[in-house]
């Protein structure tokens, strides 16, 4: 193969690669309101599975920007999606960003519980008086404990991003979520990752500040 | 569907999902010695296309691997990526990340030259007197701009990981790093990540830790 760049201007990547993106979907339909965030999710991963195995609940969308421009701040369950959330965006309308698995009051409480590290922190977010956004890429186990708090009446969430990837427990914790009454974007089956639930706060965010298209 | 919730203890669930990417991989031709670092990336993203896209240069993984033992430092090209890779582990070699996306100098360059920031950075690296493992999981343009450095002669790296994941100078990028004479590890076509390139190094430290299986 003989390698031939496309000439692009460093500023006009992200538009071009929304063009393919968009161009490459075709007629595959989307959820009206829902299109940029699964384009995000595709431009991040060069994954289409995106564009079938994204799953909203009514108005997810519309709902999560209201909530980030009241303030709501966004819980993750991996410094990762942490790291790739745009927090000066977020802190635009008063929000952070917490990833509460590096704690060691959580680490301790989760040795003592017998849990994973992700259900303690997710105890410890659902203390927060705060409205949350829950932003999940890792842990199944994380949903499942966002599921009890939420059956229990004690979590009441703006939004779940229920983006958890893997082999154990991934799919079931998904659909978990989606029995709830809560507002949700997850993505159906196995598929997600630290680098999908940080695209879809950022999609939300950049939706918000109108700035990309 | 009812949901039914497989009961794996928390410390069993990475060997559990290995045990199912191991199952579903079956009969699937991996290079001998490069198996582990493939099903870590299977298993970051639960996309078997791993299996088929990696390409390593001869022995890559056993040269990194020395290379990381002699305290190699690794540079990446997202926050990301360095928040993912395992810093303590590293560190045990000697070894430490750097990603400079954000340093002021570099984004100052980029801007007089007209390149992009991954651009500027990886001539910061390039400066450092220091053996060099580059793990690229988002930016096309650091890749275009390791192999002029290698070939004008001014860069020589242990081992570059070429994941950049999407759509603009992707697949080319990558080509280009597979023909230099540099010891690679790549994801051919669009796929990657800042979640793969920190996922291969994290192999790669856990194969020396000989902790994993």
């Amino acid at each position: 193969m003989k390698v031939e760049l496309e000439n692009v201007k460093p500023m006009d990547i992200e538009k071009r690669s929304f063009q393919i993106i968009t161009e490459e979907l075709g007629d595959t339909p989307l959820i009206p309101g829902t299109e940029l965030v699964v384009k995000r999710c595709i431009h991040t991963s060069a994954d289409f599975d995106y564009a079938g195995n994204l799953c909203f609940s009514p108005n997810a969308v519309e709902k999560a920007m209201e909530a980030i421009k009241h303030g709501a701040c966004i819980v993750t369950d991996t410094q990762m999606a942490k790291s790739g959330i745009n927090k000066r965006a977020l802190a635009r309308y008063g929000g952070e960003v917490y990833c509460f698995m590096s704690d060691e009051d959580v680490a301790e409480i989760a040795k003592k519980n017998g849990t994973t590290r992700a259900t303690a922190s997710m105890d410890k977010a659902a203390s927060l008086d705060k409205k949350l956004i829950f932003a999940i890429g890792n842990a199944p186990t994380a949903l499942v404990r966002l599921y009890e708090l939420i059956e229990d009446g004690k979590l009441n969430p703006e939004l779940i991003i229920g983006v958890p990837v893997g082999f154990v427990n991934v799919v079931q914790s998904k659909e978990l979520i989606m029995e709830t009454e809560v507002p949700y974007i997850v993505a159906r089956g196995r598929k997600g990752g630290s680098n999908i639930a940080a695209c879809i706060c950022n999609a939300l965010l950049y939706m918000i500040d109108n700035k990309r298209d």
